[in-house]
């Protein structure tokens, strides 16, 4: 079940590459259907908000389905500051993480933010579903870049 | 100066107040300019994305005024996580802070995500800028709610 929302993210993921953008999806879960997804935009739209976790929150906020501490969120790289950020303003349940992000990880890697009780929110971090195809898809991104 | 920017920021937080929402309020400065404007809208709207500084560097970004590592930004109160990790994404110069926010403050209350190197940014912050004025709005906004 896990598995089938991460492809979801994986298919926006896809979805960023064929535009040249780094290549992150993201889907959110609620009452067992899509209520927001997204993939990053952040490059081509100039806009450094554009990130697949943010556009994916704003959907499902729009749709009325971000409902609070009753959503899971499932993202093919481990979210950066800005969106781990978000994701505990949303009262995010679960957050599904699929490669891990050494240089901006904000869910581990760099800093823990879902470590601050402080932040009146504690959300379950579960990592490395598909992480395999997940990180592929960065590591082929990020080769075919330095080949041009 | 600065001053006149964060009086502008809070003309927005006193927007929020007027629509009961927690008043805060931010502009995003650029080239002499205000490059975008906002104040929070999370409630009413039922998003918890739209804090006053995602507005305001939404609004700049879609104005193409958004140059990395050229603006500034005024807000009223210390940014929580979300808007503090979006403020290094975009490349903040300067950030303007009026009063602290020592529940989610993440400009040194509670974490400094401006200390991590490891985000490729650095910001530089100043704090109390206008703080009297800044802080008393948040408190009559809350001895308001609690007296209702």
């Amino acid at each position: 079940m896990n598995e089938q929302w991460m492809r979801e993210a994986l298919k926006e993921a896809r979805r960023a590459y064929e535009k040249n953008e780094v290549p992150i999806g993201c889907v959110v879960v609620s009452d067992g259907e899509i209520a927001g997804r997204g993939h990053n935009l952040s490059q081509g739209r100039k806009n450094p908000l554009l990130h697949a976790e943010i556009i994916a929150l704003d959907a499902a906020a729009k749709s009325g389905k971000l409902r609070r501490g009753e959503a899971d969120l499932y993202v093919t790289v481990e979210p950066c500051p800005m969106c781990m950020g978000a994701i505990l303003n949303a009262r995010i349940r679960r957050l599904y993480i699929g490669a891990d992000n050494p240089r901006f990880g904000a869910a581990g890697s760099v800093v823990d933010l879902s470590a601050y009780r402080a932040f009146n929110h504690s959300v379950i971090v579960e990592r490395g579903l598909l992480k395999a195809e997940c990180g592929a898809l960065m590591r082929d991104f990020f080769e075919t870049l330095r080949a041009d």
